[in-house]
């Protein structure tokens, strides 16, 4: 057993429902900042494994407008919220696209609801990692449900596995035909599947076909993903969308799941922090280091190939 | 110098023609299997630096059709076109979800193009360098221009740019507010815009909205980025699409950027390839090794937190 180190004023501050404090964290975080270290560390002991809900899903299904639902129907079930939104923008500005791009409909001074975007600067994998300590420091600061919203799709929606308790996969009735071809990668990551936009043509047959692929599919450890049908402009669904977000909680904890899937997404998570801080610290040497500058000539030259150039610089040390 | 080691006997086939050589080294390259690091070395002095041409935009936008007559035009101009088209799929089951989804109406026997799907296994970094390696193979092959098509947006999209040498980001006129908010993101990896479906209401203004954006952006080293409209379902400015890349293509050489960028890609698939040989020892060590299993339930037991487990995991070794 360690000693619990003493708590930084900040962390303290973060457990009292400090929002600024709040903010300033996850800015850290989002930064890649050091200094948030001894804060996550600390607040880490003093989270409660809050479901953490992933809404993912193509661009212009509407993610953002059930988000905003689903927050006001989980405030009238008086439940506190935090809600960390992905954005897709660059990794080589570094800036945030959408900003405050989710306007939530909250009465003025709720302060049980905390709207968070976050740059996805760097890789998909540190993302998570990076989304991860997010989504616990909010835990930490009290909220009872984290919703992560992950915009765009491929990899990093892929991601939301290593993020999210509970993932809802948006789709609409009619996105062409790529969406189609979507559908099967998109089966290993959806606990409940949402079709949103169920007043437009063609989205009882969506619903069908979704749920007939569901019933085929065996099934993810004893889990049937859930199809649900919401609108957003006549709002309806989003009763029916938390509690099948509920009941796959629910399982979580019934079925022996939850420590099982809490491990498999650390174990993730740190791997991908070594990776970063490995791929972080080479980037840097080979810019800086002559040596490895020399080897990055050799391999512009044609002589060396890029993976014997890696092999050269991974040499596997000791603890590894 | 170093004396070159003799050619693998498949490497040889490649560059004779050989396109069953050339199919199973790739299914190598993309299951990550080592036996293809003496063919892809072989074949790496050996590339010519064709143009890589980066097509990448949201589902939906006819990215497949846009391409297949882009073959077409270029075919009409007696250039030979690989082209591959990185999918997807899941990272779980390894399968490829497209397939061979893009039908090229090629005549039957027309050996100057070659089309392969490639399923996005792992993580986008570690996507980007297996895709580079299998362009340069392609390269190697003979083949005058590799297309490289992403499917979804996000960070594998903007990973396009560790890839090609001219990116093509393909918009249409209506996809939603979500569209514009990505634009941002977008302008740092677009070489060429295509605004596609331009028979559709509205294109115009995108057109003409997207252009003013450009103008006032400051332009990638010296390089204002094109607006193009295209439409594949009564084919137009598949030509003007063309000359653009090529004009791309042209200022690469004429302005010096040409080696600069190419180093930095190698820098950048140098650096992901080591971070996924890092990742890969260490996920498993992770499952295998009961140092580190302890560590993880260290971790699990909310004794550690995951930070602090990385850290003690990445001790810089030699080299590094």
């Amino acid at each position: 057993m360690t000693r619990a180190a003493p708590i930084p004023a900040a962390a303290r501050a973060i457990l009292d429902g400090d929002r600024r404090a709040l903010a300033r964290v996850i800015s850290q975080i989002e930064d890649r900042d050091p200094t948030a270290a001894p804060i996550t560390r600390a607040l880490y002991p003093r989270t409660h494994a809050v479901p953490v809900v992933g809404v993912t899903g193509p661009l212009g299904v509407g993610k953002s407008s059930l988000i905003n639902l689903l927050v006001g129907r989980l405030r009238a079930l008086d439940r506190t919220v935090g809600i960390v939104a992905v954005d897709p923008s660059s990794p080589y500005s570094g800036g945030s696209v959408l900003g405050d791009r989710i306007r939530l409909d909250r009465p003025a001074g709720d302060g049980g609801v905390y709207f968070r975007s976050m740059a996805s600067r760097g890789e998909a994998g540190g993302i998570a990692a990076a989304t991860r300590e997010v989504t616990r420091v909010l835990d930490a600061a009290g909220f009872d449900v984290v919703i992560v919203e992950t915009v765009g799709s491929g990899q990093v929606d892929v991601a939301v596995r290593d993020v999210a308790t509970t993932s809802v996969v948006v789709l609409v009735p009619h996105l062409g035909d790529e969406v189609q071809t979507l559908k099967a990668g998109l089966f290993e990551i959806a606990d409940v599947f949402c079709v949103n936009k169920a007043d437009l043509p063609g989205a009882d047959l969506a619903r069908r076909d979704l749920a007939e692929l569901v019933r085929l599919g065996a099934g993810r450890a004893g889990w049937t993903p859930r199809v649900v049908s919401t609108s957003t402009t006549q709002p309806a669904g989003i009763d029916e969308l938390w509690e099948n977000i509920e009941a796959h909680e629910k399982f979580l904890d019934d079925s022996g799941q939850r420590p099982l899937e809490e491990r498999r997404r650390l174990s993730s998570e740190i791997v991908e922090l070594v990776r970063e801080r490995v791929g972080r610290r080479l980037s840097d040497r080979l810019e800086r280091d002559p040596s490895l500058r020399g080897l990055l000539d050799e391999v512009v030259a044609r002589r060396i190939d890029p993976r014997t150039a890696a092999e050269r610089l991974d040499r596997p040390g000791p603890p590894r």
